[in-house]
């Protein structure tokens, strides 16, 4: 067999590139998260980690909410200067010049440039260790109207983008590669 | 302002596809996933969401261990037709003729040709609702020897694929956008 084994590690691909947002002393405050992802389906949550000291997780400790922004490519230094720099030093929103905007939640600041954002309410949070895993539940779901297509959400206009940990690299979605639920069926006729 | 409001749903970009492995009464199964991500960095933890019914979790409540398996764009047929069949009617080893091997866990099934491999041990089961999200520690990591560069893993040779719910398709990885924890610099000149 030709597997080199590695020390434990949280190889994961593809991890998400988010903006997570919340009201920190009644200020709005953003920091990039590269990890998490879906955790529920219905009601739908989702689950993002945090490091213990981060800003933001001060403010959802204060309102229990958050939210958490899909920034499009056109936004990726936007998002590493998010991710290399504390709200604690820095207006965030100010430098990057987020247009920030609230829903039915009333305390989980949003980004209007991203083109996905959903607010939500704080379900869990679990202290696993290096850092916080917050689990919420989603209220309200905003998306922006040219993203759309047919009234869906179309993941190829909205652009998002893949944290690669290992190259600290930022990239883009390719190809469509086959359609699910699908393709899988050539392999029945082998039951 | 040119949102649109949805109702509350699990809009993340990128879902992974993954392959979750689990002994099910001794025998290896695996199912396709395509939420959860990582729960925490040290320890290294990931999480996954697996629907109540699933024969999987049978196995995952009877070992408390798993595995969660990046299977390459070459096994796209594989890992639908692990999404739309049930362990409990057809033995998918056999049918997607996985080679399957264990570490250092012993009850956690492996998928020798998928490039990355991890064996995880339980921390959580949470039910939120339609899903478990179960939480595993990383206790193993394998790695396919040629998808390594300078002993690492490179994801540009892994080639794991994305899995869009909205469109029901398999993406694969695009081009390379930016540098992370470097392109953010040029924004420190406007603080």
């Amino acid at each position: 067999m030709n597997k080199v084994t590695m020390l434990p590690d949280r190889l994961m691909y593809p991890r998400p590139t988010l903006l997570v947002g919340a009201n920190v002393d009644g200020k709005p405050n953003f920091m990039a998260v590269g990890g998490g992802g879906v955790a529920n389906g219905e009601p739908p949550m989702i689950g993002v980690l945090i490091r213990h000291h981060c800003y933001t997780l001060k403010g959802i400790h204060q309102n229990l909410t958050f939210s958490v922004n899909t920034p499009s490519r056109d936004l990726v230094r936007e998002v590493d200067y998010c991710g290399i720099t504390s709200g604690a030093k820095v207006d965030k929103v100010k430098v990057c010049q987020f247009k920030v905007f609230y829903g039915n939640l009333k305390s989980a600041p949003m980004i209007e440039q991203c083109p996905v954002n959903l607010e939500c309410k704080v379900v869990h949070i679990l202290n696993l260790g290096s850092h916080s895993f917050i689990i919420g539940q989603v209220e309200g779901t905003y998306v922006t109207e040219g993203c759309l297509t047919n009234g869906k959400p179309d993941v190829h206009k909205i652009k998002p983008l893949i944290f690669n940990l290992e190259s600290a690299e930022y990239i883009a979605f390719g190809e469509v590669v086959a359609k699910g639920f699908s393709i899988g069926q050539e392999l029945k006729a082998r039951e």
